[in-house]
């Protein structure tokens, strides 16, 4: 298959870097900073362009791997003449952004990509989306060897799924910096807490996120949620937060 | 050593058979509940008994390891001319709540164990408190060939830690049961999300939280957040939990 790819970040990395090693030829990389393009495509043996103006129309994938506000304006700019199948790769984009090309689609990595980190793809699911079975076998075709993952999702489900990520990875997170910043105050150390962070993310791999609820919220323990509210309350933003999600646990609890 | 444990539920049991293992001498096991006492004595070679009248005054350890609300119960009618060490395994207890014992203590371990679960304690941290040097050498000499991970701290900084811990477990596990929910309702698989749970667990090993956090909060993506805002709106807990945590991110940005 022959790929064009537009943008050199962190998905267009990782995906470039896949689709080469699994034999597919990268024509082009573009990046509107020649240096970024240059960079990338070096490592893919393709041709590095700065100028969406020299994007060839002769692809058959276009992979539009650019920040989400972009995607437009990269698409809107492609050679009109384009017969392969154009596809983002975001999770709240709807493909009908990409509606003026006669095959396109979208390919959704559902975990958080970084250049510098080596991530195996096999074990990332994506979400595939195509507008016709061209694309749709194209993409599905493309993704097979790479990953056992892969799945069709509309843009609806892909949307909530994005969402449901966000609760699940950068919502968790922002609660584990919470922890830290809650430990720091009395000179204890995060360390503490990494055991018990990690099974958490265990428990719910084999079991339910219900079957696996612990704490004095689920416990029904007033007197104990009463002290850590006491405890936070020189903290609103903190007691907020404690409320909201003790009053979660609670309302799934019934 | 010689130890009576108070109780025989999750704590009771993974720290008896630990004690057990380790050599120390089990002489009693309590429980409200004869059958659960003998349950757990027989596989200590202990004595099982179900009044607290029965509890020697011999021992050099008394675990009092029940819930919460039961600790002062059971403290008040343990025999009056008890010279050991008397501690109990509460995060969000006072350890003054056992004041009344010439030495006491806490013994709290970071980590949610429970009963039929096998864990290897040597991974869990333990915070230790001692109300003076005979508390805190034995509990200290009784730990340190259990875990590498025990750890001085006081009854304010353990009130923390628990706090810490209901945020980075208990509320992140209420994070994933609102994703599991929202993939439901799109027909789609938690196994998508499993990956990236795990990943999110794995990059606060290393690095610290605020290092690691990614998603449109801290990218500032205003358009990414409205798209899930307005998918939100029919859910009015989910929302409020989706505003205040992208403002946690965000505050903690500036």
């Amino acid at each position: 298959m022959t790929i064009t790819i537009l943008g050199s970040g962190n998905v267009a990395t990782h995906l470039g870097e896949a689709f080469h090693k699994a034999g597919h030829q990268i024509l082009q990389v573009y990046s509107r900073n020649k240096a970024n393009a240059n960079a990338l495509a070096s490592v893919l043996s393709a041709v590095a362009i700065d100028s969406l103006g020299e994007v060839t129309n002769q692809a058959d994938l276009y992979l539009i791997a650019v920040p989400d506000q972009a995607i437009q304006g990269v698409a809107e700019r492609l050679p009109s003449a384009i017969k392969g199948v154009v596809v983002h790769c975001s999770g709240a984009t709807h493909s009908a952004i990409l509606g003026h090309f006669p095959h396109y689609g979208v390919l959704y990595p559902v975990q958080s990509l970084r250049k510098n980190i080596p991530t195996s793809l096999d074990k990332v699911p994506f979400g595939i989306e195509g507008n016709d079975l061209v694309s749709t076998d194209l993409l599905t075709q493309l993704m097979q060897p790479l990953t056992l993952q892969s799945f069709l999702c509309s843009s609806e489900q892909r949307l909530a799924l994005h969402i449901a990520a966000v609760f699940a990875n950068n919502f968790s997170n922002v609660l584990f910096q919470i922890a830290f910043d809650v430990l720091q105050e009395q000179n204890l150390s995060f360390d503490l807490l990494k055991p018990i962070v990690l099974e958490t993310a265990q428990n719910v791999q084999k079991k339910s996120p219900k079957e696996v609820q612990t704490g004095p919220a689920i416990r029904g323990d007033i007197e104990t949620i009463k002290k850590h509210l006491q405890f936070l309350t020189k903290n609103p933003n903190w007691l907020k937060i404690y409320q909201q999600l003790t009053q979660e646990i609670t309302r799934n609890k019934s």
